[in-house]
């Protein structure tokens, strides 16, 4: 007990962390009724590294103690308070006065959530030692495991919650191997352990040789042609393609095939999402522009925009750049460039790092009563779902794990939100947890939140309860 | 010159034709620039045939001859009016309060347009004798020369008009076949030629072999498992299927792959379209009952579905079957049972027309220098965009027609409207006119101009006038 004193006094003093309440963000409307906090958990006082976060507590205006789930955007280098929290599942989301409007669909009704801009280098966290932006899995892994003992030090009455790992895209290596450092955490001697119950990967890039390949959804969606099919599949392929890019090794016939990809596809469709509309203005001032004809266009746009405004980036990207909510969230002006962008900071990533096959990882955390869940956007080209889905199959075969559901329609109250499959534990456990979840988000982006609130949050609501998604139109 | 008079005096006596004038329908405003006409023309005065069309005028502010275009709808045995003129592309659809809403996309805008309920027994057309509502391929296309000739008589103004021939699905199948009687009538001695000019296919059934297969499509848009997908491609697959249904030999192996494939995709999914929610309310009268959390599901639905509204089926159905509505039609209730149904008339038609493979007819067409829109709406699942584009692939390389343009997206104003790609002429000729154009509408259904209005005006103002679609955001 006094050795635990000690520690505390020492960490208090050694570290720069501070927790902070978020009196006021700038544009919210003022009947919030839970609490916001940002700021810094130092992960390494030594180097000066520090990781910043926005946590939101959960919504509920019951007594019932909501779980707490940390949230990860991928990249490597892309930030979570830009997309996980103000373009996907936060509380907020930039309007185009300025001013925030309300999500409807936030996750915080359903937990506390946490966001973490990792690892070092992505959005507000910063070092102040330059070398600390070379980074890769192993160290992301460590120092989020940091940021998690760290933070809970400061927010010592989620000690005893239950904890949830969730992330998209890259963080398909970030939360499995972060999930893997917790359950070694847990069972050391002598700790306090972290109530990890389960984990969500959406659109996930898992396994190069997988994940990646895109080529019969992009014919299938019409975006190549039949010839670039042929090519892909005798030629080059995209985990070939992606293989030579993080070993610097360039064939001239993957090039060709590439560039003809990209010219198939287009400069102005995206591969987050195929059925996305571009944004037609680029800041307010020229949007108020668009009258006559174009504003006419510019209004049918943005009502065809209705599962993902192609504009929201954008605001997103003036707001976390006004001084004043930099402020507000408590953002270190010593320490931090005062430029926020979403995906281009100083950190650089050990980029062989993307040939890891995580796979094998994921197994053994459903080996260790784990539960995951892989969930994908169907209108995603850069991990499609038919990949996601081969690998959930995959681990259920080689893990002898049991169909609990037949492949088929889930329901976002009375709508069909995708597609699902469940699996759970062998006959030999004589045990039918879930252990292993796949769900198609029908309509969704690569950020499936950004186009698909509602069915994001049926989907996370399942998730944090441990309960199937709804296989029947809910009344 | 006299037999000519003669005849047209024998014609007038002996039909029941009649071109009448829509004074005003039901529910649409007053301010409407152009007429509208709807009626019978007979095209067979023994047996008392008598094919229901409506006619919309172009709207058009300028002197410029607009052409005619011919609307045929599919099934076999669906409605023009319903589909063509009230869903898809005419000038009104029916809103939720009964009133009539004007379509800002309407093809009108580009042409004058005659949908016309064929064959005998579809919609509002009938025959004074049952047995004719045993019908068939050739007999349609017959049918259907004999409606456009004594149209013409009735509408003489129009005989000198550039026309076109254009229609989704089943007239995939009445399109080419009426196309091809039309280019014989053409070369026949002494005859008033009709100015055929180009014809469009929208997601056509064209070779039982191609168009229909789906397995890939549903698989990779994470409507069927990848088991599913397996059985499709080992035990039976859709042609297979669809031809075992039309020549009446079932076998149990396709039944339960298909019986499998229709639980995957789940009943609240609809094969027209993958992306489209399910209509939440079948009445106004229940619609309005609609408050609380109920009715905050049903806004979030009706704003989702701005890419189709799911309840509109239902309200033309409605429409339809308002005795004032079917009176300023000029519906005859001599002849006709006073309910309209979209596809659930008394026509029986020859299924095994299903299994015939139109492919060479529409080569013929090309070159006779018959111009060819091949498009597709790419969530549509009954005809996959995979297979009318391997399809238009075929034809070019069979007629050695020359690629006019890449593969790659086009534009409708400032967004991508879809993918397309071109063909002309062979070297040989000379000519470099387009001749085949293949064409995906993004995000559109089995009926694109349903989902996708804009987009459809842009892709049928190109086929009209003969140009190619914009490949580059427009101005």
């Amino acid at each position: 007990m006094a050795l635990r004193f000690f520690s505390l006094i020492f960490f208090l003093f050694c570290s720069n962390s501070w927790a902070e309440l978020i009196h006021f963000l700038p544009g919210q409307h003022k009947n919030v009724s839970f609490n916001q906090y940002s700021g810094y958990i130092v992960t390494d006082a030594r180097h000066g590294r520090a990781l910043f976060y926005y946590f939101v507590e959960a919504d509920s205006n019951t007594d019932e103690l909501k779980p707490l789930t940390l949230w990860l955007n991928g990249g490597p280098g892309c930030s979570s308070l830009g997309f996980g929290a103000f373009m996907e599942h936060g509380p907020f989301q930039p309007g185009e006065d300025g001013t925030l409007i309300k999500n409807e669909y936030s996750w915080n009704l359903e937990s506390n959530m946490l966001y973490v801009e990792s690892p070092i280098g992505v959005g507000f966290s910063y070092s102040n030692t330059s070398k600390n932006y070379l980074w890769n899995d192993t160290q992301t892994a460590q120092d989020n495991l940091m940021f998690i003992l760290n933070w809970l030090e400061e927010f010592p009455q989620y000690k005893e919650s239950d904890f949830f790992l969730a992330g998209e895209s890259y963080a398909g290596h970030y939360i499995p191997q972060l999930a893997a450092l917790l359950v070694e955490h847990n069972k050391k001697p002598n700790i306090e352990p972290v109530n990890l119950k389960a984990i969500a990967l959406g659109n996930p890039l898992l396994d190069l040789d997988i994940s990646v390949l895109a080529g019969d959804f992009l014919w299938s969606h019409g975006a190549i042609s039949d010839e670039t099919l042929f090519l892909e599949k005798t030629v080059c392929n995209d985990s070939k393609y992606l293989r030579e890019y993080v070993h610097d090794k360039w064939s001239e016939g993957c090039n060709d095939v590439f560039n003809r990809v990209e010219d198939e596809v287009g400069v102005d469709v995206g591969l987050d999402d195929l059925l996305l509309p571009t944004c037609l203005s680029s800041s307010y001032a020229e949007q108020l522009k668009l009258k006559g004809k174009l504003g006419k266009i510019h209004s049918a746009v943005a009502k065809r925009a209705k599962k993902g405004d192609p504009c929201l980036e954008g605001r997103i990207l003036t707001y976390l750049n006004r001084r004043e909510v930099q402020k507000a969230l408590h953002v270190s002006t010593t320490h931090h460039p005062s430029h926020w962008a979403f995906c281009e900071g100083p950190l650089v990533y050990q980029e062989d790092n993307l040939d890891m096959n995580l796979i094998p990882l994921v197994s053994d955390l459903i080996k260790e009563a784990i539960p995951v869940l892989l969930y994908n956007g169907d209108q995603d080209a850069k991990i499609p779902l038919t990949q996601t889905r081969i690998i959930a199959n995959n681990i259920a075969k080689d893990l002898k794990l049991v169909p609990l559901t037949e492949y088929g329609t889930w329901y976002d109250n009375k709508q069909v939100g995708g597609w699902t499959k469940s699996f759970g534990a062998t006959e030999d456990r004589k045990n039918y947890a879930t252990y292993l979840t796949f769900a198609t988000v029908r309509g969704a982006a690569h950020e499936v939140p950004f186009t698909s609130h509602s069915q994001a949050l049926t989907l996370f609501h399942s998730f944090v309860n441990g309960i199937p998604l709804p296989r029947a139109p809910q009344n």
